[in-house]
Parts: C-alpha cells; sequence; structure tokens
C-alpha cells in the first residue's frame, strides 16, 4: 500500500468513525426525549415538557452534521461497496433518527393538553410502552454501530410487542371514551400519544433493515422480518 | 472545455435530468395514492383501498431507484456546490415523497375500520382538506424541478390552511364523539385520517425547505416559512 493511499484509509476510517459517534449520539438523544417526554406526561411536568420540545432543535443540528459530513465522505473519499453502503445509510438512519425525536417531541407538546389525565386507565400502561420502543431505538443503533446484523434483525422482531401494546391501549381508550365521553378530547391526545410511540417501534425497524442493508448489501428477507403486525 | 470534460457534464446534466424525473414519477404516484385514499374513504370502496395499498410499492421501488442513482452521481461526478445540493436534495425528497405515500397507505388501511361513516358529519371535510395537501405536494415537487426558491416559499405558507383545516375537525370530531359515543371507534380512525393528511402538509412544508437550501445554499428563515402553525 502506498503512502498516500494508507493516509487516505486512515482519513477514511476516522471518518466513519466520526459519522458512528454523531448517529450514537443523536440515538442517545432520542430516547432521552422519549423518557423526558413521558416522565412529562405520567406527572403532568410542563417544565421538562417544555424542554423536551426545545433539546429537539439539538437533534436537528446533529443531522444536518451527518448529512455535511455523509455528503463530504462520499464525494471527497469515493468509497466502494461496503463503504459506500454504510455511509448512505448512516445518512438515511440520522434522518430516521431525527424523525424519532419529533415524536417525542409531538408527546411532549401534548403535555399542557392532556393535564393531569390520572383518571384514564390507560395512561399507566404508555411507559412501559415507551421503554419497549426506546429499548428498539437503542438496540437498532448499537447494531449499526458494530454493523451486526443479526442484531437488527433481532431488533424488528420485537416491533411485534410494541404494536400489541397499541392494539390494547387503543381498545382500552375507545371504550374509556365511550364511558365518560367528558374525557375524549384528552383521551384522543393519549391515543395520539400511542401512534407516536408505535410509530417509533416501526422506524426502529426501518433502521434495522438499513443496518441490514449495509451490512449484508441484501434486503432483509420478509420472514426474517416477521409478520406485517402494524396496525397502520 | 476538453471534450471529456464536456462529455462528464453532458453524462452529469442527463443524470440530474433522470433524478428529477424519478421524483416527478414519485410524486405523481404519491398524489394518485392520496386522491385515491380519500375516494375510497368517502365511498367506502375497499377494492380502491387495496389498490391504495398495493400500489404504495412502487413508491417504495422509485426511492430505491433515486437513491442508487443519486449515490452513483455524487461517487462518479463528484458534483460540487449547487450541483451536489441538488443531488442531496433529491436524496432527501425522495425519502419525504415515500413517507407521504405511507401517510395516504395508511388511510387507505383504515377504510374497512371506518365502514361507511356516513353519519359522521367531518368525514365530508376531509376532501377538501386532502386536495389542500395533495396541491401542496404538487406544487412543492414542481418548485423543485424548476428550481423556483419563490415558489417553495409560496407552499410553505399554504400550510397554515392544512393546519387550520386541521384543527377544525379535531374539534369537531371529538364534539361529535360526546354526543354519539356509539361512533368513537369509527370516529378515532378519522381523527387520524386527518392526523395523517396534516403531517402530509407538514412534509410538504419541509420539502419546500430542501428545495430552497439546494437553489440557495442557505436555510430559509423563519420569517419566511411563516409562524408555527403546526398543532402537533
Amino acid at each position: 500500500m502506498s503512502r498516500s493511499t494508507e493516509h487516505t484509509v486512515k482519513a477514511f476510517d476516522g471518518e466513519i468513525v466520526e459519522l458512528r459517534g454523531l448517529i450514537s449520539e443523536m440515538g442517545g438523544r432520542a430516547e432521552e426525549a422519549i423518557s423526558g417526554a413521558m416522565r412529562a406526561l405520567t406527572s403532568h411536568d410542563l417544565e421538562t415538557a417544555a424542554r423536551v420540545v426545545q433539546d429537539d432543535k439539538r437533534i436537528d443540528a446533529l443531522e444536518d452534521q451527518v448529512d455535511r459530513l455523509a455528503v463530504q465522505v462520499i464525494a471527497l473519499r469515493a468509497p466502494m461497496a461496503d463503504d459506500l453502503r454504510e455511509v448512505v445509510a448512516a445518512l438515511k438512519i440520522a434522518g430516521v433518527v431525527e424523525r424519532i425525536g419529533d415524536y417525542a417531541k409531538n408527546i411532549a407538546k401534548r403535555v399542557p393538553e392532556i393535564g393531569s389525565g390520572r383518571q384514564i386507565e390507560a395512561i399507566s400502561i404508555l411507559p412501559a410502552m415507551a421503554r419497549a420502543a426506546s429499548s428498539m431505538v437503542h438496540d437498532v443503533l448499537d447494531a449499526f454501530a458494530a454493523r451486526d446484523w443479526e442484531a437488527a434483525v433481532e431488533v424488528c422482531e420485537r416491533d411485534r410487542e410494541v404494536d400489541d401494546f397499541y392494539n390494547s391501549i387503543f381498545r382500552t381508550l375507545v371504550t374509556f371514551m365511550m364511558e365518560n365521553p367528558q374525557t375524549i378530547s384528552q383521551a384522543a391526545h393519549l391515543l395520539f400519544v400511542a401512534k407516536n410511540l408505535e410509530r417509533i417501534g416501526d422506524h426502529a425497524t426501518n433502521v434495522a433493515e438499513m443496518v441490514y442493508f449495509a451490512a449484508r448489501g441484501t434486503y432483509m428477507a420478509e420472514r426474517e422480518r416477521g409478520p406485517d403486525g402494524v396496525r397502520s
């Protein structure tokens, strides 16, 4: 290997590490946003809700950084095959994680409308659903960092659990609304909260498919992804 | 200009035209999906609903084509400045249009759950809201094809109208649910239909921001985007 080639390879490796680091930071902030939004919701904490909304700007700024770096890497290093797939995956995964942050922000924005909502029983199931969705986000970004396609397949399988939560909460809320028409407005906001969490699970599944493609160069088979249990 | 440079420039121009053509085709299919889903909804036409769901696969396939072509153009032609921004915009816009298609598919999937729903008055306002959102998608993709940042700004301003529709439909549906608890399940699905249309308007706004950035190299100012009227 010539000196200059070696130099280029090292620079490229450094940039890939930097890309992974930025995405890992985005993921950490998205997880924090989900847990912050749920804490704000269950304890009707308007201050925490406002902070989650405010902090979303940092996730957006990180996405811009990923975009710029990924484009620079493609344009200057002209990576091939596996490397190119990984850089493009980083570009697309950053877009998905940014949207996961938006769903958390959306939950936080509903906190003032929902009020204490303690009387609505579904609210006590939402935190467990949020943990299930958030752990999918965590694990799929670990799978990206480790180029571990088997871990990515495993994350997809867990989307079923989040969908089951959603279907159960949907039915519980609709029943509650029928019996307590005066709470319909608050309960409708909780329906959207549940839907946002369900979408976070879907987005983690999308990232898993990108991790799989980046690592293997083929698309994840339907069989591996499991049946489409998404209520959508 | 040397012969080989000229050749490269021409090949690049051809690829940009191809990229724009693919995105325009995606946009046309997304618009069809929205109008098909709304037709299926208002006339309770399960066959049309199933076709919209099925046809979404073509939008996904077009996105894959855009991704591959855009990456190839960046890697082989190493475009700079304006050209690079346009190719990256194409890559990101394709992702957004794919999601717009998903929202239409999601509306179509709800048709069987909603039933005829004729008794729910909000259903008669939804088609006008869908037309407002769909025309934003149409016009912003025209703006991309023409690199017309002023048209992109104009599309952003229209998002306010879609948000107003959403807020009005939300209130109408909640009131209807309170007065007719037996329709809550159907009305809850209509809430999600309205939310999907509102999200389509938001996504058209996101595309407008990308068109603006691609054409001008700076971000659209808050002032130009208008106040954040998104109920989210």
